[in-house]
């Protein structure tokens, strides 16, 4: 609890001065004004957090967290949990979208065991930071202890700073986990209030009866658990996951440190919504990697003011929308240090 | 008009077999059915386009063309006409946009001058196809005579042809003309018949006065030309612009030899349109860069069934979108050759 109360503690707004520099710097560029649009948000922004007006984004990291859910035995979802573990061999071998994402975009993927059901028995490559085999099923009662949400979230806090002490620029959040839209959605209506019914989608394509299953599953841990959205920590062990409080981790470490997030789609969010309820500065170092086709993402993005970068139908997961971000994100930084200014370029500006 | 004719002549529909099998591959890979979104749709494009399973984009090209425009005496503009020559120098020295975002994607940008009103003296790197220093104010009159249109058409063609024999497997376009949102504007009017004032926007940011005049000048140049939306060549040669023609020839030229052809933003989409307009066949080579914040576009890109595969509020041009678009486009590519299978990773299928 120590690391996790002195991580909100250290959390700062960006700085609005830096904001504006960056931006100065920007409109010096042989462009017409703001013409660059998004791209040039993400230049100001990378800026800001880093603390640099010539932010160098090359050594990029996504942390993609895999853990199991007690809830899957209420037959949410359509594949087996034995796929859990199976991805997980499949991620450290670089054969998943994730791998082949992220190897494009120039980012390195790490695989964290948050609470998966299998015993890899000290597996090289994997980092190791499992706090319970699996969560309890969250349709009959608490996910996890307090202490087991606080012991997942100093992981990803953990694992962030270290990452800041090795110079890395950019961090890239990602999940593994059978039956995780189920925690994800129940997070949304905890907090939201909106009826599940609502904002409960088809994951990765369940048919209506499976549906069905996973909207009465929700409900009862909604009922059962009453989790209190005024205390983020009690909805994250309630109706969370372990993979998902690595997520809020993560990114409340890279607030900390200042180090610019990029989440990915619905299950990420989740965890970025967790971590920017705990603090309001949270949502100032998170970049939004993709609109997901998921119903509750919406919400999500809006109580966190943050505008997705892509909308090109993802539902994948693991962290393959934050590596295609990342490629964006990291084009608006090499905007602002390589474009030639009006002055450079012997460029005329624009008349009146 | 002969390699026009023989361009046309060669175009044929993208292979429906090829479409299918990649999909197919697609559908074995380690992830739920269809969960890559618009990434799927890339990776089988891409394949049927270059007729291979296994397609290698690392070789790209965006050709930036440059032309200037009579109908900047109208005053349509925000920047000087000077501007136009002052961006080739600016490209030629790696410090524009597009360089910085070509560099970022792996693509190598080539500059052509297709009509700029200066006098480059044969400068090293810039690729001549000058076929008029600027067009004429199509305000008054044709922009250019049919055989000047054709002449840059059958240039463009040219770039695609040669591209493909050097083993290039996708092309970018991409434009620099100070003025050119007026003759692609009225490009749009002539092929829809919508209202001048209602497609017509402020291009790189001129003011009220400039955009009256700019609506005026598109409004007297489709009444005093009369070009013929049956036939795209009397719409080009009359309201069009060298730049623009330099585009429609690349993309017809891409659609004849079989390269994936990314079409930029808003003046690029005009181009691109002409060129389907010749020939029903084209649109399946195209894929659209981005979404602009110019009205019409929207326009164009229905009519070739395209859908924006970037919404950045780009609105600079020069090929900027393409250079990102490319970047996404090779991540599908790359997903149909590197993923694992269900089978190669040992991972569970889903069930029923």
């Amino acid at each position: 609890m120590k690391l996790l109360e002195a991580t909100l503690a250290k959390i700062k707004p960006v700085s609005e001065e830096l904001l504006q520099s960056a931006q100065a710097k920007l409109d010096n560029k042989t462009k017409p004004l703001g013409s660059l649009g998004r791209l040039e948000e993400f230049g100001r922004r990378v800026a800001a957090i880093s603390g640099s007006l010539q932010p160098d984004l090359s050594k990029k990291v996504i942390f993609t967290f895999a853990g199991d859910h007690g809830v899957v035995e209420e037959g949410v979802s359509a594949f087996p949990k034995e796929v859990t573990p199976q991805m997980v061999f499949n991620f450290l071998n670089g054969g998943a979208g994730v791998n082949v994402l992220a190897r494009h975009a120039g980012a390195e993927v790490r695989v964290v065991d948050m609470g998966v059901d299998y015993d890899f028995g000290g597996l090289p490559g994997l980092i190791d930071r499992k706090v319970a085999r699996g969560t309890k099923n969250l349709a009959k009662g608490a996910a996890m202890s307090r202490e087991e949400a606080v012991a997942a979230l100093e992981a990803g806090i953990g694992l962030a700073v270290a990452a800041k002490e090795e110079g890395v620029a950019m961090l890239g959040t990602g999940d593994m986990g059978i039956g995780n839209t189920t925690p994800s959605s129940a997070i949304i209506a905890a907090f939201s209030g909106i009826a599940v019914r609502e904002l409960t989608h088809r994951g990765t394509g369940i048919n209506d009866e499976a549906l069905e299953k996973k909207i009465t599953a929700i409900e009862n841990g909604i009922s059962v658990n009453r989790p209190d959205p005024a205390d983020p920590l009690d909805v994250l062990a309630k109706v969370g996951g372990f993979e998902i409080a690595g997520i809020a981790g993560l990114v409340l470490g890279a607030a900390a440190v200042g180090i610019p997030v990029v989440v990915d789609g619905f299950i990420s969010t989740a965890g970025a919504l967790v971590a920017s309820e705990m603090h309001p500065h949270v949502k100032e170092y998170i970049f939004a990697a993709h609109k997901s086709v998921e119903i509750g993402h919406t919400f999500m993005l809006g109580r966190m003011n943050a505008e997705p970068i892509l909308d090109l139908k993802l539902r994948l997961g693991e962290g393959t929308g934050a590596a295609l971000a990342m490629t964006l994100i990291e084009a608006g930084a090499k905007v602002l240090c390589e474009m030639a200014s009006f002055e450079e370029a012997g460029v005329s500006e624009a008349e009146g």
